[in-house]
C-alpha cells in the first residue's frame, strides 16, 4: 500500500470546499481526508464525516451544532486542523479574514497551503512570506487566474517574466452603459455569465473588487510590481490567464470555466495527474475568443483595490474589510450596487493609513473597516 | 569578457536564416556567428560574412559563384560547418533533404541543433534520435508550432501529455469551396493570410502538405503517437499550438506571427533572455481568436502524410520528396493544385513501401520519389 498524503479541507462545505472534496475523491490513491471544518453547515459537514473519516472535524462557529461526538467546535478548529502532524496540505477554502492565521499557522509547520481563500495574501501577504521563509511552508493559489500564472511560469524563474494579465469575465455590467450602472440591483449583480460561485464573490466579480484583490494576490504570489501585473477584460473565462517573457512570448492556460482544475493542482504542482474532472479541451467549442479594455472608470473599486495594494500597510485590509462589509450590506438590500465602491473608497481614505506591520494591526484594521461601513452605510 | 556560444547558421541567405540573423545581432553578448552557409546566394552571403567575421564560409553549390577567398564550397559545406569545434549550436535552415545529413552529424557530435529543416524529421526521425542518444547533441525546433509545444511542456515529463493540438491557419483556401478549390491558381496559392514566408513553404500551408509535415516532426521531437496529436484551424495564427495534459489542463504559447520568437528559444531552450524581436503582447489586438475544425476531405496532402508517418519506413521520405517535386513542378506553372495531393498519393502507392532503416534507403527513396513525379507529373 503506498503512502497518501493527508489533506486538511477548511471551508469543506462551501463552493470550493464540496468541490475539493470531489477532486479528493478521484485522487484517493494519492490522498486522503485528514480534517475537515465548516463554518455553520453541521449538516453537511456530519455527512462529509461519515464518508471520509477523517481524523479530525471541526465546526468553527460556536453554537452552530448540533455536533458528533468528537467533533471540535469554535474559531480555533481552524488553526488546529491546520496544523496536524498527520495533515501535509491545507485547502484553505475559508471564507474572509477568518483565514489569515490558519494559513500562518500552517506555514510555520512548513506545510503546503492550497489557497483558495483571497484575504490570506491580500491582508497578510507579507506576514505570509515571512512565515514561508521560517517555517518552509510554501502557498499554492487554488485561484483559476493564480493557478494558470503558476502553471505558465512553471520551473522557471521570476526574472524571465516580463508581465502578467489577468483575465476577467467583466461580470455580469461588462456591457452596461454608465448610466444603466446607476439602476444595477442585486439581482443583476448575482447574475454571473460564466462562474458559477458563491453570492459575495459574484458580486465582487460585478464591481470588479474580485479582480483587485487577484491583483493584490498576484503581487504577492509571483513577486511582481504592480506595473506588472495587467488585467483584460475576456468575456468567456476560458483563457485563465497569461504569462509574457523577457524574450516577448506568452503562455496562457486555457479551459472551460470550473474549479476542479486548480484545486487539483494545487495539490499535486509541480506534478500532474491524470483527471477526469475537467472535459477534453475542445479549441472549437470556445471559438471565438474575445478581448476587451477594462473599464477602469466605471468599475471604480478594481482601480481602489489596485491603488491600496500599491500603497501597502492596512490598506489592503482595509480594503478587503470595507469590501466584505459592504457587500454584505448590499445583499441585506440596504445600499445600492454603486455605494460598495463608495463604501470602499471612503474607508480607504479614513483608515487606508492604519499600520498593517503586524498580524494584530492588519485585524484591528480589518474590524475598523468594518465598523466603518456599518456605521457610514448600514443605517 | 564573457565567453559566447559560436553558432553556424546553416542557410543564412534564406527567410529563417536572414531572421536569426537579425536575432543574432541582438544577442551579441551571448552568441557569436562562428559559420555561415549559403545555397547559391554568394552576394547576400558575401556581405553576411563581411559583417560578421565568422571562420568558416561556404557556399553549397557547386559554381554558384563568385567564392570568396577562404570560402569552402560544395555540398559538404553543411556538414563541415555543422561540425566544428568553435560551432557549439547550429541553425539548420537549409531547404529540403539536403538538411539531414547536417543535422545527424551534428548531433553526433554532441551539439545543439536548433532545427528549422522539416525534411530532417521527416525523413529521419528515427535516425535524429538514434544520433542524439549516440552523441549526446539535441534537437530543438524552430518551427513556431513546435517551439509552442516545447515551451507549454518546458520541464514537465512527456508522461503528463495528454494531447498536443498544432495550430494551421488554414492558408489562403480556407473559405474556398470545394468547387471552387477545383480552379485555385498559383497565384492563388501564394497568398498567406498570417505568415510571410518562401515560395515552397506558403504552397505547403495551401494544401496542408506543411501541417502533415509538422504532425510527423512532432511525432519525433515529443515521442507522441499520432492519435495524441491534433490539428485545429485558427486563421489568425496568434496561438502557436496547445498542449492538453493529462490533468485536463491546457496551455498555450502565443504571439503575433513571427519567427524571431521560435530562432531565439531554440536558441537559448530552456532559458528565456531579454529581447525585442516580438512587439508587447496585447490580447485585444488579436481579439477575437477563433477555431475551425480541418477540412481533411478537401485538403487531402494531410491525411496522405499523416498516414506516411504512421506507416514509418520509407513513406515519410517518399511522402516528403514527392510533395517537394510536386510544389516544384506546380511553381513552374506545369500542374495545377490539386495535381500535388495526387502526385503524392500516387507517388507513396508505388513507393511508399521502400525500406527507411538507414540514411542511404531514405536517401534512395527520396529520390524514387522525385523521379516518380516527375517522370509522371512533369511531362
Amino acid at each position: 500500500m503506498t503512502t497518501t498524503r493527508g489533506v486538511a479541507v477548511l471551508g469543506s462545505t462551501g463552493s470550493i470546499g464540496t468541490t475539493a472534496l470531489r477532486v479528493l475523491a478521484r485522487q484517493r490513491d494519492r490522498f486522503h481526508v485528514a480534517a475537515l471544518t465548516a463554518f455553520t453547515n453541521a449538516t453537511l459537514l456530519r455527512a462529509q464525516a461519515h464518508a471520509l473519516a477523517p481524523t479530525y472535524v471541526g465546526l468553527a462557529q460556536n453554537g452552530a451544532g448540533p455536533y458528533d461526538a468528537g467533533w471540535r467546535t469554535g474559531a480555533h478548529c481552524l488553526v488546529e486542523a491546520a496544523t496536524r502532524d498527520d495533515v501535509d496540505v491545507v485547502l484553505n477554502a475559508v471564507v474572509g479574514a477568518a483565514g489569515l492565521d490558519a494559513t500562518l499557522a500552517a506555514l510555520e509547520r512548513g506545510k503546503r497551503v492550497a489557497l483558495a481563500n483571497k484575504e490570506t495574501l491580500v491582508m497578510g501577504g507579507h506576514l505570509v512570506r515571512a512565515a514561508c521563509i521560517r517555517g518552509g511552508g510554501e502557498v499554492v493559489p487554488v485561484d483559476s487566474e493564480h493557478s494558470a500564472v503558476l502553471q505558465c511560469l512553471t520551473g522557471r524563474p521570476g526574472a524571465e517574466v516580463r508581465r502578467i494579465i489577468l483575465t476577467a469575465s467583466g461580470g455580469p455590467f461588462r456591457e452596461w452603459t454608465r448610466d444603466e450602472l446607476r439602476f444595477a440591483t442585486l439581482s443583476d449583480a448575482l447574475q454571473h455569465p460564466t462562474w458559477s460561485m458563491g453570492r459575495k464573490i459574484t458580486v465582487d466579480s460585478a464591481t470588479l473588487a474580485n479582480k483587485a484583490l487577484e491583483v493584490i494576490e498576484a503581487h504577492h504570489l509571483f513577486d511582481l510590481a504592480y506595473d506588472r501585473i495587467d488585467v483584460v477584460v475576456h468575456p468567456q473565462s476560458v483563457v485563465h490567464s497569461f504569462v509574457e517573457f523577457v524574450d516577448g512570448s506568452v503562455l496562457a492556460q486555457l479551459g472551460a470555466p470550473s474549479m476542479e482544475l486548480p484545486v487539483l493542482y494545487a495539490l499535486t504542482h509541480p506534478e500532474r495527474v491524470p483527471d477526469t474532472g475537467v472535459p477534453p479541451f475542445d479549441p472549437r467549442e470556445h471559438s471565438p475568443l474575445t478581448f476587451e479594455r477594462v473599464r477602469f472608470e466605471d468599475f471604480p473599486a478594481l482601480q481602489l483595490g489596485i491603488e491600496a495594494g500599491r500603497a501597502g500597510g492596512a490598506a489592503p485590509a482595509v480594503f478587503n474589510a470595507a469590501n466584505e462589509q459592504a457587500v454584505a450590506v448590499f445583499l441585506a438590500g440596504h445600499i445600492g450596487f454603486h455605494d460598495i465602491a463608495s463604501a470602499i473608497g471612503a474607508a480607504l481614505n479614513a483608515l487606508g493609513v492604519l499600520p498593517g506591520d503586524t498580524r494584530d494591526a492588519l485585524v484591528a484594521a480589518d474590524a475598523a473597516a468594518r465598523c466603518f461601513v456599518m456605521e457610514r452605510f448600514a443605517c
